[in-house]
Order: C-alpha cells, then structure tokens, then sequence
C-alpha cells in the first residue's frame, strides 16, 4: 500500500488570494493578481468542477495499491502537518499563485522527508514551488504561454512511468511551456513535448535526492482539462509508483566513526 | 581575468566562537563547542599560521589569470556584500563550525548567483554548507573520523580539473569522510579517496546548477596541513578554471512568449 | 518468471584451453597461457566444485521467479543459440581467458538483444568480453592483484539492488581491479570497493542501452570463494531481478514516416 | 593546433554506388539504392558544389587554431591510413548509403583513438555509422522524413558548445529525425530540434568514451542546405574545439601491479 498526498493550493478554485500569503506583492500587483483570479473561477470550475486533484483523485481511486489523502494550503498547517507528512510515501504537489504562501520551514521538511525516501511528484506549474526548487537547486525558469495544441512525445519508451503511454498523445489545449528549462540534468528524460507554435519542453523528468525520488510532469494547467485525459493520468499514476519509497533512511546524521572498520584486524 | 573570491569561516584560526551565531546550540552544547573550538587554537595555527584561506591565497597568487580576493564570515555582510558577490566569478567557500551562521538570505543569494553563472568550490566541511546544500538539495550527510591517511584516486584522469594529477598522490594526515555521501548524481565524479582505516569516498565531484558549475573536493581538515599539498593545491586551481564562468544569464525570469516562433508564417 | 541464462567460459574448470579458440596468442603466449591454466584446476575446483556458474545456480534457485538455464563456450553455437538467445530475459556472464573465442556475431547479436530489452549481467572479468565491450564502447580497461582483502561499500543505498545490503561486507580475498576503470559515466554508481593493498573501484554499476539495463558487478575471481558469499548472490539476484525486461522492442528499425503527425489537422 | 579530419563518404556527391561496397543489398536492393543515388546526384551538386565537406572546410578554414584535411571513403584505406588517423585529434565524420562499406577493422581503430583521445564529431546520418554506434552500444534508430522546417532549440544554453548561438534559429529545409532517438543517456543534451510537422529531436548531444569526447549534431541532410548555414557551422566549430582532446591515454592495458601501493608502509 502506498500513502499517497494529493496536496493542492485550491486558490483558483475557489476563487480566494489571500492577502495575507502574498506579502511579495505590493498592492498594485496584489489588486491585479486578485482580480485575474476572480476572472476565471467560472473557468476552472467548468473544467475542474471537483478541482484539480479531486479529478486526479478519482483517477487514482481504481489503483488499489494507492491510499489517497486530498489536503490543501487552505487546510490547518497548510495542509502538511507533521502527522500527514509522516504518513506520506509520495507527495503529489499543485500550486502556482501561492507558492510563496508555503512557509519556508514546510518546504524544507518536506525537502527533509525527500532525502529520507518519501516520492515528489510536482506537477505542471509547480516547477516554482518551494520543495521543487529546494531540492533541485536551479531556478526553474521557463517560457509560458496558454492555450496551446500539445503533443507529448515519449523518448525513453522502456521506462517504467512510460509503460502502455504510446509514442505520442495529443493535448488539444495545454498551457505551453518551453525550453530552456532551468533544470539539472535530470536522471532520466521521459517526456518531451511539442508545441503547434513552434516550442518544446522536457515535460517528464526524474531526479533522485538522497533516498527519495522525483518525478516532475508538466501538464495540468488550471484551465485545460488535461487532468481528465487518461494518459495523463496513466503517467501520473505511474509516476506515483515509480517513487514510492523503497527504502527508508532512518536520520540524516554524520555519524563519527571512532573504530575504523580496519580495527579489528589490527592486534 | 576570473576574479576569485575566497570565503573563509575563519572561526577556528582566532578560536573564536560568538554566542549569537550559535541558536540552534543549547548552553551545554555551546560551552562544549567553544571549549573544543579553543582548545585547538594553537594546533590550528601550527599548521596554518595564515589562516587556511591565506595558504591557499598564497597558493593561487602565481595564477595570473586568478584575482584574489580574501573575506570571512567576521567581516562586514558575514563577508559577501552584495557588491562582492556581484563580483565574483568564483567562490571558493570554507566553513565549519559555524555553517548556521550565514542567513538564509546570503545562502539563497549565492545560490541565485551560481544559477546565473558563478562557479562555486565548496572544500570539505563545506558539504554541511548551506549554499552547498540548497545547491544540491540533499543532506551532505557523510561519516567522519580525524586523523586518517588517505590515497586519492584519480578516477577521471581526462577530466580538465584532474591535469597533471598521477593516478594517485597521498595525504598523511586528512580527515576521514566515508560513504554513503548523500549527494545528488555527478556530472563528474572524479576523484575518490581511500582510507587506511577502511573507508572510502567520492571526494572530488561536480555539478551544474542553472549557468554555474560546482566543483566540490575534499581535502582541507583545519587541523591536518593538506591545503600546503601541492597536488590539493593544484586541483582547488584547476577546479576554480573549470567552474568560471562561461555565459552570464542576467535575469531568472519566466517570459510569457505572446508570439508564438510560428505565428510569422501565418498569415 | 524470468529467464536466466547463465553463461559460463568455463575454460579454468576443467583446464582446457583450446588452441583453435585463441588465435590471436602466437606459439609462446599459447604455452604461456595453457601451463597456466592447467596449473590452477586443482586450486578451482576445489574453490567451484560445481564450477563458478553451477554455483550461482544453486544460490539462485530458491527464487521462485527465476528460471535458471546453465551454459557454456564449450557447448554448442559457443553456448548461445539463436533459441537459448531467444529465450532468454536476463543473461549473467562469466569469461576471462577465451574472451576472444566468442565470435564478434556472436557478441553483436547479444547487444541486440539487450538493446530490444534483455538484461545483461556481466560478472567480474566480463569486463574485457566482447558483449561488454561492445556494448559500452569503452576499453574497460583497469589495475589488477590477485588475493586482495576486500571491503565493498553501498554508496547508493536505496537503489533496488542494494536492498538488504550492509553499509559494507568483507570479502577476505578477492582479486583487486583497481581505478582507472575506463567504463562511460554509470548511470548509476551503486557499490565501491576498498582493497588493503590501497587501491579502489566501483565495482558495482549499471548503464541502459536501448531498452535492456546492464549491471557489472566485480566479485567472482575464479580462485576466490566468493560467489558462495551470501551478499554476493543476493547483489547478483537482485541485479538479475533489476535488469529484467519492463519492456521489448520489436524491431531496431528506421522508420520512414511520411505522413506527419500535424497532417490530418491540415485541410 | 588542432589537427582536424573531416572524413567524407561523398557517393552521393559523385553519384556513384560501388557494387562491392554494398554486399548487404541483394541485387533488386542494389538496383533501387542505385537508381536513387544517381537520380540526385544534380540536386545534390547544385546544394553542395564542394560536397558537403567541402562546404565545411570552408567556414573552418577562417579559425586558425584548425589544421583541416579532407578525406573520404573513396580515398586510399577507405580515406583514414593509420598515419593519418594518428595525427588526428578530432575526427568530423559524414556518412550515409556506404555505412556498411567502412571495415569493423577500421571502425574500431576509430574506436580505440577515441577511447585514448580523439574527438568525434559524426554528424546527421552518422547516427547509422558503425563507429558511432561501436562507441555507443545503441542502435542509433530514429524515425526521419525529408523536406521538413526544423527549429533548434538551444536546451543548455551554457554550455561551451552553444556560445553564442541564440535561443533558437530555424533551418527552412532539413530532413526530419525524430524521437524517439536510440541513444545512451547523454552527458550533455546541448539542442533539440522541433519540426513543423509534428516530431521532435534531441539533435545535439555529447557522450564521453575512456579520454574521447564525442559531439553528435542533426543537421546536414544532402539534399538540404544546411552545412552553409552559419549557426550550423559554429555549432560544428564549437564542436571540434570541445571535443579536441585534453590529455592522450598512450596504452589501452590492463596492467599487473604486483606491489601494492600500501607495501611501502609495510615493513
């Protein structure tokens, strides 16, 4: 059985941008990225009537190896108390206007919970969220532009998280993304995806960080429906798999080893 | 010119050990440290009588192609100025005792400077480092013992930063650090040191983070004279070479692309 | 259940060292090589009663999920059918003085095959067989001792073939391959080994090509009792378990696409 | 000085198809590949008047740290002498319809070089040519379609390979190589290629084989204009620079080394 933590920001959704977690913002832009956010709840609640990780949580819920929990940053602790993220294996991570809202000392449990064994599987604009950026170090920068027709591309077709994904899957509407991608050169690039307007992206990339792996997948923009596509959700779900936890590290200390494993031979 | 700036902790060779850089110590935990921080003092000076930092900047001066610059976590900014920082192409980083001192904030603005294009050369203890640590997003977490005699291999002799270097030259006295080295993946792993006690370690690795290279090496115990070793000295040379900066990215920003690269061939 | 086809040289056990399989030795080498050989059957046999493979076969047997094939150079088309070929997931390989007795079709087949999704386990002096070699592309070339203490370290502890495996184990004599080891970049680094005598190697490691994994493994001298050690076979079990094909590939063909993906929304 | 040989297979320039060259084809095969090469023979003069190294040699002639010579299959030892592969420091290799008709022999002298230095540049339909794919160990399969638009995107714009090349530059006309492309993981994925009608490229990438580099580029069909292109030829420039060896590897051996290095301590 794999814990997994469905965590999503939920702000568009619902709508709300609270002042209070967005102090980077002056008041200007604050009033501007309010009323963007008002703009389009109808939107995102026609494509996501049950919200992003509630339509991934029903994907999920025919996998019986996956016990799933669905929090968000609305929720108490922002929604990664110490008692959940004790009992996390994977943790599947949405957010985009908010991420400053996540403290920087939940990020870095949460890096902590990484190094141990638990699986990270950040999705699309989470590629600036705070674990994503603390545990791979770069900035994640990248190019944007909505609405676009994307096609993903498979490159490493043995790869576990590619199993049964054919050699490519089309997306009528995805927001696109593009190289360069401020990234570490990833362990393994799944994915690579092609833009009708002439960009491309590595959209499915593994990293390992002490124990623990990560899978990152680029879509599941808030306003296309890709979260409802079955090989996006294939992926992510394997990608779930692919993470989880096969061993666990127990501390991460810097033992001091005052008998040399050659002590014993030595009389 | 690479202008090279040498960030030495520095608490050591003054066995000074301030109260208020150390929170995270409890009053017991303190009074330990500064007792063993004191206790060193004249040791520490025997074998660097200018300060380990000063060896190396000896070391260096005959590089014309070096601009040395020497700083300290007891100058002005914890030593790195925004103005110094923004003049540096490569820092070479020693810290140990007093790794929590540095803020956050400096630590994430090394880190947003490497991802711009500084090369960065951590030296030993620095694995516990915080710019090593937000660079690399894994614990550094390793096993130590003083006293050891090591035997470095050079396990990529094409690799630039290994030049010159014979299969294998010896250190006396070094501190032993042992695997498992919980670090990412190397671009390079080109170095790893045997030791007579029985363990080994990957002691001379590379990464790349955004535009900047990362070059970590192990040597450079401040109680064990290692950093007067020509061939250490030699390495820490080459590394600083191989980890100056190549292209400058000015800004770390996520452009929204309005015109698609194909839109000019619609029409 | 996977198929294992354990291919042996076993040319050492019964001191056999045919003329017409190694022509590239001129008269003196041959009698060189042979007087060797003949010299050391006692010594082996009573290391390998059942030979170096028969005795991974018995550890290998109480897995349930492997089926075990045993062969040999001696045996027919040099062991390795186009059937025995066909049938095979996971090939483990042992060769040392006949390297050159197995046909270059031979070995190209193999990398084929692993290319398609057969796993490939080269064991200890595999590291200069033909399919290694080819495969890798690297001369893999290293230093040598006969009867070395040996000290294998796990430096990447979570990866699956390490799962149960101490920090470290001993082996009281092993033949040291010491670095350089001129093998690619391993995708993964999993174990380094320490010899008294001071030297070093990784001594565990793993590559894709295609579709198949590889994993090299460097216990398994054939006058060292190794292969009965119980971490040895695990590592190799897991190895074998590790390398198993996920995925097959028909054909190693190029296809000529002429109709674009993006032609069937033009019209 | 580097000293530069572009090997050039230049039938297609000639439109000639040795009959004893192409023992693979069967008669009806041979008839076809025949009638092919001689229908292009003036499209493929009027693109490349030189030939396509030709073409090359000129835009490298202008960098005065190159010492260019040409050669091609139809030349004497099928265009690389030991002489004169033993005074190359990177080999530019272009081949295509003659892959077959280069001897294992002579493949794995090219081999070898690389394994003790030299660079290798293969470009476009080397991907199919036996010395990358003997320094590989992959298929080197991809998908293809002529008379595509291609853009190339710079993925790892630090890298010294991409100095100075924008983030992206078209090439009108160029043959489609698509994913998913049959390669080891790269040390370097520098471009990928994007192509209007809907496939996708890792067209620029670097492996490293025992002290060799190798720098693989897509661009350069026959039959598109692309070796006249300025980015195209920095690229390549850049290329052979970056893969121009740093240090020689003399002896690929496996050397006894019958005292350790411990022994002096010993006594």
């Amino acid at each position: 059985m794999i814990r997994v933590t469905l965590w999503n920001e939920f702000a568009q959704e619902i709508g709300v941008l609270p002042r209070e977690l967005t102090p980077e913002l002056n008041d200007e832009e604050y009033a501007h990225m309010e009323a963007f956010t008002k703009s389009r709840i109808e939107k995102i609640k026609e494509v996501y009537p049950k919200g992003l990780m509630g339509t991934l949580a029903e994907a999920l819920a025919a996998d019986e190896e996956l016990e799933i929990t669905q929090t968000t940053l609305f929720d108490k602790d922002f929604g990664l108390s110490d008692e959940l993220l004790a009992k996390t294996d994977v943790l599947v991570w949405w957010s985009h206007i908010l991420q400053n809202a996540v403290p920087d000392e939940l990020a870095f449990k949460i890096v902590e919970r990484v190094q141990k064994g638990m699986g990270f599987v950040p999705l699309h604009s989470a590629h600036k969220s705070k674990p994503f950026l603390y545990l791979l170090g770069t900035s994640g920068c990248l190019k944007w532009r909505e609405d676009e027709f994307c096609r993903v591309w498979t490159v490493d077709p043995s790869h576990p998280i590619a199993k049964g994904i054919p050699e490519f899957f089309e997306l009528e509407n995805e927001e696109m993304y593009g190289e360069p991608f401020d990234i570490p050169k990833p362990d393994d690039n799944i994915f690579i995806s092609w833009y009708r307007g002439g960009e491309l992206f590595r959209s499915g990339c593994t990293w390992t960080r002490g124990y623990g792996r990560i899978f990152y997948f680029q879509p599941g923009h808030e306003t296309s429906p890709n979260l409802h596509n079955p090989y996006v959700q294939q992926i992510i779900r394997q990608g779930i798999h692919w993470t989880a936890p096969r061993t666990w590290r127990e501390k991460l200390d810097c033992p001091n080893i005052l008998t040399p494993p050659e002590a014993k031979y030595l009389s």
